[in-house]
């Protein structure tokens, strides 16, 4: 049987969501899917092996997140022989798992849903301070001192909207060959002193948001035109595009299939 | 010359806001005000002395907050022979307090201002987390399990509006003999599933708050009467009142002169 979970996590203290190998070998650093396996292998409920025997059970995400981003929509699936009790698994699975990762909203699914190759649409938020002043509640949310325009900054991310090849905004990491994606919405729009940027779209290449943010900030911080955005996209360069941000402002708010 | 700032602080990492004194030497330990003494120092600027100097800047709280206590609104005072330019000031300061502290709003105000003595009201907020299960941006809040009754919460909190003794919500560690606090306002309200407790009263006893909060709980917990309430308040016998919370859900949030 195969069964969905919707999973929350702070990317703080993890190498990404993913579980990394080298050599074929997994490395032994934290990440978000080696908690959870960890964890789902600690639950005797659902005919999981239990504690200290080789792990069994293995999750999809519906896409990797980087090292400090966070969640609160990412999903996840995995395949277990017995039916599963929503409420006791969930509960006892959030109280396993580190104070930093939570999961919630067990679905059971057909066999033909794959969290990652049935996902439609994904859903990232990037927040900013936009303040002169620290606050003590900034948190580990980036800070910039000059003045954001945000018609700008909106008119800007106008020309990232549809189909376009989003080479010059990939980092060497990236893995797929295709660099298409299709960004379906892109609005920046000011809360008090922070400034919040949602970008919706079919996929998104390694650190393709947090470069597209520090292109953004590259406009704002040398009063450049917006159009200089078009300019980048259809440079297909990664060299054009402005600097990669820090991942603590960015969140993955939602999955749709 | 006076000064009046505004601090904010997330007070898990300190040991409270006030330096602590052992047989008349302070105690090695981090504090809101130690830390924000040291970063008066290395500012040359408004008269102060240079770093590694016997520190000669003393600050004046409007009041204590406990281990782990935040702020986003306490008042300090303090003295300087020179006048100093706030928007440089303030800059400054925050740049070399700790990332968790921050100053705002300097003001200049008459050296008969007292940040302790001349607060006429204290506004404090508790937020709890009311939801069985665990998610991952909860944070340092205390999460409740069971359903909270917000109603018998603010009727239990109508009992303490007035002028009261309140030795049945000290702690031993309370210095000033009197125990006669005016409590202005105390209402419970719910948002999303956190819920918010907001006191506001002339003074507060040490860990008045956390233990009044604690009195709701057993009345939640244990399905009693919110007259619970009152009998506690009037047995002056900290024996009647619940446990004393955990400090990370309290925030000063303001103090009025």
């Amino acid at each position: 049987m195969r069964y969905t979970l919707q999973v929350q996590y702070i990317g703080k203290n993890y190498a990404g969501s993913q579980i990394q190998f080298e050599n074929g070998r997994e490395i032994e650093t934290p990440t978000i899917q080696g908690e959870l396996e960890k964890a789902l292998c600690k639950l005797k409920i659902g005919g999981f092996p239990a504690e200290n025997k080789i792990r069994q059970v293995r999750t999809v995400f519906s896409g990797r997140t980087d090292r400090g981003v966070n969640s609160v929509g990412q999903v996840i699936h995995f395949d277990t022989d017995k039916s599963i009790v929503a409420s006791k698994f969930v509960y006892q699975l959030n109280e396993i798992l580190p104070k930093d990762i939570s999961v919630s909203d067990l679905k059971s699914v057909d066999d033909s849903f794959h969290a990652q190759k049935s996902a439609k649409r994904r859903y990232y938020r990037y927040v900013f301070v936009n303040r002169k002043y620290k606050n003590a509640f900034d948190g580990d949310l980036m800070r910039v001192k000059f003045d954001i325009n945000i018609e700008r900054m909106n008119k800007a991310l106008s020309y990232i909207l549809g189909e376009h090849d989003f080479s010059s905004f990939k980092s060497s990491g990236t893995l797929n060959p295709s660099k298409v994606c299709f960004i379906e919405k892109a609005v920046a729009m000011r809360d008090g002193d922070k400034v919040i940027i949602d970008i919706v779209g079919n996929r998104f290449l390694y650190n393709m948001i947090r470069t597209i943010v520090g292109t953004l900030l590259e406009i704002e911080g040398h009063n450049r035109s917006a159009d200089h955005m078009l300019e980048v996209l259809k440079a297909c360069d990664r060299r054009k595009a402005g600097q990669t941000v820090s991942p603590y402002g960015l969140t993955l708010m939602k999955v749709e299939y």
